[in-house]
């Protein structure tokens, strides 16, 4: 395992091959970046997750379509503002517009480019503004501009998300690179979300896809701002193989390397997309222990993770382990409330259910740190879960209402 | 029926041959009215529902067994500011000590009295308040002190929630008063709220189970202010036989008369909740239609009136059919997105998954009402559902940090 040996920084250094860059189009009326591309010199093995929620954009129609079918991308271009969601099949056509204005700026076949939309659902994409975005886009995409694209994606995020971290595969230097955009709508599954991971590696398509299954439930799928869901959730990965290594799969003595990068870089990301939830100010990670069944794990820690009474009570830094217990009560999981202990960090607050360990003033110094630690044990079995939830300020309704 | 004939007035009249108040006990560092208490002379056939949630209060363990076992009351006395849940068996011992303590001001049987505490979940019982609180109401409560009640059982609340019905049996004049406490934790099965339901009709006690059962079904189990659920939540129903009508039951003549008025209180008492959930400023009526099964209308409905972006859109007054798009996308009922029909009252918002009829401008003018309906037709089936939901504002934040 070379998973220690292995150095995130927060920054987007792209890998070998890639080009990027975010601009301003005009989509939003605040004159912020509203749209980004990526763009690799080489056709790159492709693999890709999408919302579950049954209404989806027309990109994530176009994209997962492509995922499955073309297994292969040349870039990705993204805009921020609107969503192309319940655009009916003039956001299908617009979505595939997009992907062959943007493929035929670098002479490339159209499919083999993918789109990316977020913002107001609803509303008809602005074509007039995005098509001209497109060329300029194509004309600014740099080596350098990661760090540019991850400006350009941004929502209501208030900082770019992006990681870089190099590995060895065969030798050779590798590099993987992430950036995504998280804010609101942030739960059970990938929520309005979009992730693009680059690496100069050369990967098998098929093992890929499936590390990177792996790799989004264990960091988007297990944070919860919101408990909404988006139309438009997106995680892809492109591997363009320009390193000049073996195609890496199981087997390969630099697979586990791969996989601690994507691993390590996708659970940063989430990680820093919770830290900016909309109007958050605190991380609080809920792990419930002791279930009876995994399923009964995740449905406890999701109700206390989600229970907008339990994140408005970490506004305030008080140690409010009652409307965990209530939370708890109303999941679907099994609960006997006369079993149940509940810690911060490491302090007792409850055990058997009732007051018990530390007192409030000190549990509430745990409660007032910007990222603490809630542990429930069940008492009724073996299994464990972990979310990665937020508080619910003032600052979340004002940006939403 | 003679339900048309039914005058509802917001007051609190109490029926012949009970007697009620509310008190300031000092629970509540406010120095706010928290406790109350419901006498009735005569020994009163007895109905109640309780919260779902696993883990319940000390007061629902106790008047659960007490409607199952013993099926007569003569009062209820009421705190609020601490709630007596998560408090293990001292909880359900002091519970017991404040039903034993109001009897005995009465000389009646220990059992005969039962018991509602709403507030802070998981701190012992101040009995050292309680008890002399306890004495204080037994020599306070008047016929008069309906209104008197209805505010010491406030917490949130801004405003106390009562309504009282005439009705006829057997051509003697009866009374239905009901009172109640909601505000926040309002979802999907009775949240921190409790009712009382007072007649002076004579009711058979299984009848009069079933019909409050089927009351609640259709009010305050249709509410929603925050998904959340609480471990005290309470409707408790006392009938005493003064008015001297022969026992209401299915098949008497004068049943409907007193369905009708049970019902009318209920879903009154339900909408006021709606309308004073935590920093509410809007009632919606949330209305799926066209779904495949009951489950999938009740499921839908939910997901839309539960949703925080939903919610906090509403604030804004700005009509965001695609954040209910979205919350339907992700409900766990079937939906197909190209058949999705939302109309604002009666203006058409979107057809077939897209924007359709009324422009924004249009749309805005309802979204920014009091009240107002959604009505969204899955066009899939012929099953439906109606929520009733109200905006999250930043002052729910406020009060529950």
């Amino acid at each position: 395992m070379k998973k220690s040996i292995l150095r995130f920084s927060a920054a987007a250094r792209l890998p070998a091959g890639f080009r990027a860059t975010g601009i301003v189009a005009g989509l939003k009326a605040s004159g912020q970046p509203d749209m980004a591309m990526f763009f690799s010199d080489a056709p790159a093995a492709l693999a890709g997750t999408f919302t579950t929620n049954q209404v989806k954009a027309a990109t994530v129609r176009l994209d997962s379509e492509r995922v499955a079918t073309v297994g292969m991308a040349h870039g990705v271009v993204v805009n921020s503002g609107q969503a192309n969601a319940c655009t009916g099949k003039n956001g299908l056509r617009d979505a595939q517009a997009m992907a062959a204005h943007a493929a035929q700026q670098f002479g490339v076949a159209p499919e083999m480019f993918l789109v990316c939309s977020t913002g107001r659902i609803g509303i008809p994409l602005r074509m007039d503004i995005i098509l001209p975005g497109i060329e300029k886009l194509a004309q600014a995409v740099v080596p350098g501009g990661g760090e540019s694209a991850a400006r350009g994606i941004m929502t209501t995020d208030t900082r770019p998300k992006r990681f870089t971290v190099p590995f060895i595969a065969n030798g050779k230097p590798c590099r993987l690179t992430g950036i995504a955009k998280g804010a609101g709508m942030i739960q059970p599954c990938m929520a309005t979300m979009l992730a693009f991971l680059l690496t100069d590696a050369k990967v098998d398509r098929r093992a890929m896809q499936k590390a990177l299954k792996a790799a989004v439930d264990k960091s988007f799928n297990r944070i919860s701002v919101d408990a909404d869901q988006s139309t438009n959730d997106t995680v892809l990965m492109l591997a363009n193989g320009r390193a000049g290594n073996t195609a890496l799969k199981p087997g390969h003595r630099d697979w586990p390397s791969f996989v601690a990068a994507l691993d390590g870089v996708t659970f940063r990301l989430a990680m820093e997309m919770v830290r900016d939830g909309e109007g958050a100010q605190k991380m609080v990670t809920v792990r419930v222990q002791g279930a009876r069944t995994p399923a009964d794990a995740e449905a406890a820690a999701r109700a206390v993770a989600n229970s907008f009474l339990v994140k408005t009570s970490w506004v305030g830094s008080y140690p409010n382990w009652g409307r965990i217990m209530d939370a708890l009560g109303y999941s679907p999981a099994k609960v006997d409330e006369t079993k149940v202990e509940i810690r911060y960090d490491n302090l007792l607050a409850a055990q058997n259910g009732v007051k018990e360990g530390a007192s409030i003033e000190q549990l509430s110094k745990v409660a007032a740190k910007k990222e603490f630690l809630i542990t429930i044990d069940l008492h009724l079995g073996r299994h464990a879960a972990t979310v990665y939830s937020c508080d619910c300020t003032e600052e979340y309704v004002r940006i939403n209402k």
